[in-house]
This record gives structure tokens, C-alpha cells and sequence, in this order.
């Protein structure tokens, strides 16, 4: 839809992915949005004639082959797998991967980071919407807006880890959960008010199931909403509804959320500052953020400044398709 | 509000400011929110004594004897003295600065580079709001979802620069412009749907003026209208008022604005990524903007790494008041 011009001097980009979960898809599909790219090959675990793919699939241990025909491998595996594997690849290949288990990823960060620097190799950390482009926007609202407090709201939107834990309840055969932040909270920030934020306050939990054969509702119900840590704080609604409705309404992975701001550039004026994202599949706007950062790490790694990165690490240049001239004239 | 751990091994940022108009009092006055920074002299071409200021005001002939002691130079100035003004300056200072001539950005850029570049300083251009962050945005927006449309609007807030042209006309007294962008198209756009943007199918521009005596309101009114390129193509309301009113409600500086992107992330699914901002203070709120990157300054050219920057040159890290690890910690 846009007029960009390429930079005339850049090769394409040869993408590996890891993993074919919904994240490896989503880069799969993707890949068409980004015109500098190619798909070199899925790297997976399972049996590699057992993936129905249009694109080349190969098994996990024969990734070495294609180090030096892949630029930049982006790992689509969970946050559970990913510390573990992506040591074992960084010495070999480029790496983006969407790290997401915040607790854990300063010590993630610095593995990644001293195995990157040995090896001359770019390993770009928790890219994706969060952590990644909502931790872009923390970062300059704080700076451009020192005296204020920012607020993170996730959601309306389908979280898999809370719709998992429903799932593993007895007596539950299909179930989803959606996160939905409070527009009431919301609209007092931007009024100024003070308010009263955790994450259990700001958010509801809205849980649709259905039973299996004989379930007990009202137990199943309560199971649920007093689950510790995923569901006890929140207000949460649990709906029973048919095989039919869950199939008809509950197939899809919409997410998005808000990052707001507010407070004061001086005592007499108030400013707030507010970013929100939209969208109806989670592992799609993932991946499209996973790839435009797989653009700066081969960028990055041709201007040997090699390491671990961060978002935050990188100008933001880094991630057009534009060259220099282009985004003075056209972004700026 | 908090709790930012400064980097240790920072020394004071010390600040000079050139040009004492409202963006020069804005950066006196936001100053207090950047505990790493000190002002060190107000710079002005006006007799210095005539200018009613707690701070240090020196005469810009006098400049040159502050090198010394000045990390960074922030330029004040209206956008028609700062191309002059600036590559003057260059040589001796680092600066940063708020020029939002669009069309002149590239031209200036590439002259404040050789200069910058030729004697080791660094110059961060066009920072601000937009350009500034909307570019900020605007780069994020399209790298991460590459099919879709950007859309820029502007207010509700007040345009200097519509205020000034509707002052200049004969039988007004007072003035002020408010750009008001449409929240129907908005909407449109967050549901997908075509819409017809063009700057003056976005905007209305709402007029509120105070007559001299004897003046022709009809006339006026008209006259206005049909400015041209200011205000003919826009729909255009001109309401007069009595003076009483107008000093009661018409003497802020709000500002604000949009950066809105939809488009898709695959043939099935659509993405909307939004970003507002809304403040009682232009110039304060602009004036916070370029002290943090008045911090990514000083921080480049004790890096070395010299030239002109754009904001999308820098990475943003550089703009916190907080260290690696403290990033990785609570911002990421």
C-alpha cells in the first residue's frame, strides 16, 4: 500500500524458522508482507513429512547445515524452551526470538549476550508486542514524560496461559479465557485521577466453557475462579455455553492492549500519553514485530556490532525497509 | 513518582538553551523533572536585563565563552532562524533542537552532518512531538506491520501558526485557531474501512476572535474562510466573542494528536496500532521531548559517535535516565 523504496545496496534476507507452533506459522505467512525476506526452511522436532507446509521443512538436527545460508534464524518455540535452546544456536546463527517471561530475561539477556559476543553473532531478545513494542513505549514515556506514571493494560483478548489452565480443569472439555481491561480505569487516568492499579483491579476475566458428559457445573465453576495467582484476585465470569457456540465463536486468537502515561510537565499542565494496539490473531502481530527486528539483526551483524540487543538497543532505522534519505523524507 | 536508579558513572548534563520564547521558558521550566541535568545559561539576542528570569541569561554574543562548560546546546529558536542559526553553532556546541520544517528537515540534516561530522559534535534534529515521536511512531507503525495505511491528526489543540493568520487580519483584535481532527473518520479507520484522508477532510479549524471596533464581523468572517491553503479547503467555523471571554478561555496552549495505522497482518486478519497524545502545554510538553534527547546527545558524543542524528538514528536507551540492567529489569 506504501511507496517504499528498498535500499539498493541490501541482499534478501534468508530466514530460518524454529519451531511450527502458532508463532512459526504466523512468521510463515507473515514472510509475504516483507518483501526483502526469503524463507530458507521451518526447523522442527516433530517428523518433518508429518508438517503439512508449502515451505521447505527440516529436522531440527540438521539445522547446522544451513549456517552459512541463513541470515537470521528466528526462534518461535515457547518461552519455556527458548533459554535452553537458543544458546545452543547463537554461536552458529543470528537470532531474534520473542522471549516473553520478564522475570527471567536479564539473566536470559547476559547468556545470550556473552555467547553472541564470542561468536560474532547478533541475538535480538524479546521482540513482539510484549515485551518488545510495548516496551518502546515505557521506555520513551517515561523519559519524555518524567513526572507521570505509566499503567500497562492488556487485552480485550484471548491469553493462552489462562486458557490453558481452564482447559486442564476436570470436567472441562473445550475453554477459553479472555483478559478485558477495565474502560473504567482507563478513562480515570486520562481524567487525572488518581487510581487504584494491580493487575487484578485493571483487569476481568471473562472464561467460556463446555462441559464434558456429567460435569459438575457449579463445581467446575468454582474450580475455576479460585484458581491462586491465575484467577483468585480477578473478577472473573465463567459462561458455560454449547460444543456448537464455542466452535462458532471461540476460534480465534484476538489480543492487543494499552501502554498510558499520565501526568504533568509542570505543576499548572497535565499530559498524557497513550498507545494502543488491536488485532485479531496474537501469533500473526507477533511475528510481523519478530521479522522487522530479523531485518536489524542481519543489519546489526553486517556492521559488526555483534552481541545480544534488546528493542531498546537498536535505532529504530534499523527496522525499515527505508533507506536513509527515503525516511528523512517520508517518516520524519 | 519513580524510582529510576541514575547510572552511576554520569557526570551533570550541563544545558544552555538559545532563544527565551515560549519553547526557551518551556525547557527552563521541565528542567526541574530531569534530576541528571542543570542549566547553566539562557541565551538572547534581546538586552539580557530585560528579561525577567530566575535563571542565568546571557547575551548570544557571549556564546562562544560557554563551550567549555556546555554538553549540550538546545535551540529555542522558531524553525524560520534555526537553519541559519544553527550550523553556526554546530561547530562549537552540541545541540539539539525541535526544527519542524518538513520539508526542509533533509536539506538541514545533511548540512548540520558535515559540519557535526568535521568537528566531532553531535546534533539531534527535529525532536519534539511531530516531527519527533509521531516519527518514532510512524517508523514502528510500518516496519512491524508493513500492510496497512499510517494516518497523522492533529489536535484538538491550538496552531500558532493559523492563530498568527488570523490576527493578521484587518478588524481583528485577538485571536486563536484550534485544529480539531474528526472523530468520525477515526473511528472508520479503527473499523477498517476506506476512508477519503486528506488533510482537510480530517480537520476542522474552529476560530475564535475578538472584533476591534467598527469591524466588519461579515467580512471578517469571510475573509478567514477563504485564506487560502490555510483555510479554504478546511470546513472552517469563526465564532466571535467578547474580549472578557476571550482572555478567560482562549489562553492555553493545548495540543495533541494521533498517529493511527490499519491494515493486516494476513488476508483473514486486521490490526489497528494507535497512538494519541494529549497535553494542556504545547511548548512544556515539546520541551521535555528535547531534554531527553538532549541526554541521548551527551551520551553519543561521549561515545564518539559524532554527525547529525534523527530520532530514529539513536537507540532508545539513550534517553533514560536508567542503566542496562535497570532497563532490563522494570522497562523491558
Amino acid at each position: 500500500m506504501s511507496n517504499i523504496c528498498n535500499k539498493k545496496n541490501e541482499k534478501t534476507i534468508k530466514i530460518g524458522i524454529v519451531g511450527y507452533g502458532h508463532l512459526g506459522k504466523g512468521i510463515e505467512k507473515c514472510l509475504a508482507h516483507f518483501p526483502d525476506m526469503q524463507l530458507i526452511a521451518i526447523f522442527t522436532r516433530r517428523a518433518p513429512e508429518s508438517i503439512s507446509s508449502q515451505s521447505r521443512v527440516v529436522s531440527f538436527d540438521r539445522i547446522n547445515e544451513f549456517k552459512r545460508e541463513i541470515d537470521v534464524l528466528i526462534l518461535a518455540g515457547s518461552s519455556q524452551d527458548i533459554p535452553a535452546l537458543a544458546p545452543s544456536l547463537i554461536a552458529d546463527f543470528n537470532t531474534v526470538d520473542c522471549f516473553d517471561n520478564h522475570d527471567k530475561i536479564a539473566t536470559y539477556f547476559k547468556k545470550m549476550d556473552d555467547i553472541a559476543q564470542a561468536h560474532n553473532k547478533v541475538a535480538i531478545v524479546s521482540t513482539g508486542w510484549d515485551p518488545g513494542l510495548f516496551s518502546i513505549q515505557r521506555m520513551l514515556m517515561e523519559a519524555m514524560l518524567p513526572n507521570a506514571n505509566t499503567y500497562t493494560f492488556w487485552g480485550p483478548g484471548l491469553s493462552q496461559g489462562h486458557s490453558d489452565i481452564v482447559r486442564r480443569v476436570d470436567g472441562v472439555k473445550y475453554g477459553v479465557q479472555y483478559t478485558i481491561p477495565s474502560d473504567e480505569m482507563m478513562e480515570q487516568i486520562r481524567a487525572g485521577q488518581k487510581v487504584d492499579y494491580t493487575l487484578a483491579t485493571a483487569h476481568r476475566r471473562e472464561v467460556y466453557i463446555v462441559l464434558a458428559d456429567n460435569a459438575d457445573a457449579e463445581k467446575i465453576t468454582k474450580e475455576i475462579k479460585e484458581f491462586p495467582g491465575y484467577f483468585a484476585p480477578y473478577q472473573t465470569s465463567v459462561h458455560i455455553i454449547s460444543e456448537a457456540e464455542f466452535f462458532a465463536n471461540h476460534q480465534g486468537m484476538p489480543h492487543g492492549g494499552r501502554v498510558l502515561r499520565q501526568g504533568e510537565t509542570s505543576k499548572e499542565n497535565k499530559a498524557t500519553y497513550e498507545f494502543s494496539l488491536n488485532f485479531d490473531h496474537n501469533p500473526e502481530f507477533t511475528a510481523s514485530i519478530s521479522l522487522a527486528f530479523a531485518r536489524a539483526a542481519l543489519r546489526l551483524y553486517t556492521e559488526e556490532i555483534f552481541g545480544a540487543k534488546t528493542v531498546l538497543d537498536i535505532p529504530l532505522r534499523y527496522l525499515s525497509l527505508r533507506d536513509h534519505d527515503d525516511i528523512l523524507e517520508h517518516l520524519i
